[in-house]
């Protein structure tokens, strides 16, 4: 049984108070709060077992070593990858997706190829395609959503054309919570020989994730939203396409010999991980998946799908409230505005007087609130260790919100 | 007056034992520990002040963007740059010299054109420039270091001819302790019109440093060797520089605007900053450096010309010791073998059972160990926390050693 006050009891953040007010953390799309066992590594990474990782040979590096090299297998246990040796770390999806945008797409993509995103992608997810465009001519195409915010995964595949070089799509929207059947478009896109790239970034926060299930071959994660230490992260590269890559980052670690006139690269996943990693920061995010996977990702999602009814219930008893995104099956992310004008950051103002902490702005989603044609939003989203009360908690507060700006 | 004792007792990691004796940690060249303050404000940052930062508009999103925007002046005065929006932060010097690798370099150079290095630079002052080498034909003209382990400014600003377009040098060898004059070196490049790229990573951590008395255009720091978090970092670019360059990797917070077909930046530095940041890491490397000023970089210094010293004294006595590097005014980092065929990783072995940490190898240096005619070499590099006594006793170990392999 999920026992949301012992998970909340893990948190020290979560008694503190903000403005008088317990705080009400509905800002999970941007970072998760981290639990004991996630602050507790952290601090015995620093004070009992520190050092640099691989190649040192005295205890300590020995420790850290086997403890980095430890969470390889954590995370892909977490992906249910088919070999730790496809997961390369980073400092989160930025950097995983840049690096195959650098690593795997630019030295095989010429002007003229296309690379086929949907319209709710996050930024991290457009602007490395981006600089394909600027750089060196690739076509970016994209695919919208319908009015429930929805994406059809046969109108991606369909986007597909002899010159399509690689869908990128993400699991999850950060703006709608709309879950992406990403499973469809890999075999879509499979049969017309494209490789699929997921951003898992929200996805993987919210629900089992399965890489061999869906059958993609990237698939982006990041630590600080998974309840881990900020600056942690890793991609899973299907091995097919790790072959293909060219490394991104240079320097140590990620080479096996450099002379005045040559390199050569180390092994597969070390190839893509150049000087000294996070350490401390990816042995945290280890530990928060082997927490995340001890709580069960389905009892996860499971309490998470009664916070967005409760919620969904909730909301429809403010026909003031402008909601974007109605998809069924969605994650606990809500995006909306009240009418009457009250612009988003004053919501959010008000919110935080009462202890609740939302986002507003555009969500690093600027060619999606473009399509729903909307400015600025407040967003709440939710994460495993909220509660119904803290829905209702939002809803009075919005209610407070409609009251003074009406 | 500098206590060490005091300073000691501030690391709780020091009064660790390993292997039954009291730890000696003598790794510092790959990474250092850290003291108190520093696991002080990561706790805190995760345990009472997290959130994502920028653009937030919540209580907690407003206290991280204040600290962590905070770190940059702490940056910019430990480096006294003329200005903090010429301090981009990262996950260490490895990003950074790519970021100018990608971001500077890489649009601004033709076949044919010249970077260059002296041959005692670190694989990631190296392999990002054989990058360049390699994808489109880049030339790397090599300095040598003289027998002593000393580089001649002269030998650099002589190499710099019509078709240069950089110098990368390190401005302290994490091999041979070497302190270059990388001032001598940026004035005859500037004659020259050349822009000149300083690796800091060793020397930012034992010198005061100066950016604009150096005169340097970057000035590449890794927060994890000054004694702050690991996957931190930050690197010095001079707002002209700044101008030259592209964005290295895309995504949130770098961007301006973005739509379907164009895509503007945000201005510099968060233009060269993608994503989510290393927050809590940032945060502590900003303590870190709060800490060392403090303390004093000249009390820091002269602290560890003190240990340089002695152990120069000491190791006159073991004449079967091949130590590497006899620069005057060098830094305190040895690195040596033992005469009678003691492979490093045996000597190393045998300092961990006696509680030592060194490190074994070749130091992610294998052009300047090509050069030096050597294989693996121990290195044996000290910090703030270390003391005469430990030089001492790693004599007493190397003695052993020799005893044992003779």
């Amino acid at each position: 049984m999920y026992d949301v006050a012992d998970v909340r009891a893990q948190f020290p953040i979560l008694s503190r108070e903000i403005n008088g007010k317990p705080l009400v953390y509905l800002d999970n799309g941007a970072s998760a709060q981290k639990p004991q066992v996630v602050l507790d590594a952290i601090t015995r990474g620093y004070a009992e077992e520190y050092s640099n990782v691989h190649r040192g040979l005295h205890t300590l590096s020995s420790i850290s070593t086997e403890r980095y090299e430890g969470t390889r297998d954590v995370v892909r246990r977490f992906l249910n990858a088919p070999s730790q040796d496809e997961i390369v770390f980073n400092t989160g999806t930025t950097e995983g997706i840049n690096m195959i945008a650098y690593g795997w797409a630019m030295p095989r993509m010429e002007p003229g190829d296309e690379i086929v995103l949907s319209i709710m992608e996050h930024h991290a997810n457009i602007v490395p395609w981006h600089f394909l465009r600027e750089r060196q001519g690739v076509k970016i195409k994209w695919v919208d959503v319908d009015a429930k915010g929805d994406l059809d995964p046969q109108a991606v595949i369909d986007a597909i054309g002899p010159k399509t070089k690689l869908v990128a799509v993400t699991h999850m929207s950060n703006v709608l919570g709309t879950v992406v059947d990403v499973k469809a478009i890999c075999e879509g896109a499979r049969e017309k020989g494209v490789p699929v790239l997921v951003d898992g970034s929200q996805a993987a926060v919210h629900m089992p994730v399965d890489v061999q299930e869906i059958g993609c071959d990237f698939y982006a994660i990041t630590g600080h939203k998974l309840y881990g230490p900020s600056g942690s992260g890793a991609i899973f590269v299907k091995k097919a396409r790790m072959a293909e890559m060219r490394p991104f980052m240079g320097g140590g670690d990620m080479i096996d010999q450099v002379t005045r006139d040559t390199v050569t690269w180390n092994a597969p996943p070390m190839k893509f991980e150049a000087g000294t990693p996070s350490i401390v920061s990816t042995i945290g995010m280890g530990v928060a998946l082997d927490w995340m996977l001890e709580l069960g990702l389905d009892n996860i999602a499971a309490h998470e799908r009664r916070l967005r009814d409760r919620a969904i219930e909730r909301f429809k008893g403010l026909n003031w409230l402008n909601l974007q995104g109605q998809s069924e099956g969605k994650g606990a992310i809500f995006s909306f505005t009240i009418e009457g004008g009250a612009h988003a950051h004053d919501i959010s103002t008000v919110l935080d007087k009462k202890g609740i902490a939302v986002r507003a702005g555009t969500h690093c989603a600027m060619p999606l609130m473009e399509h729903l044609g909307t400015g600025a939003t407040c967003r709440a989203s939710f994460g495993l260790y909220n509660t119904e009360a803290e829905v209702d908690r939002l809803v009075e507060a919005l209610e407070l919100c409609h009251e003074l700006f009406a």
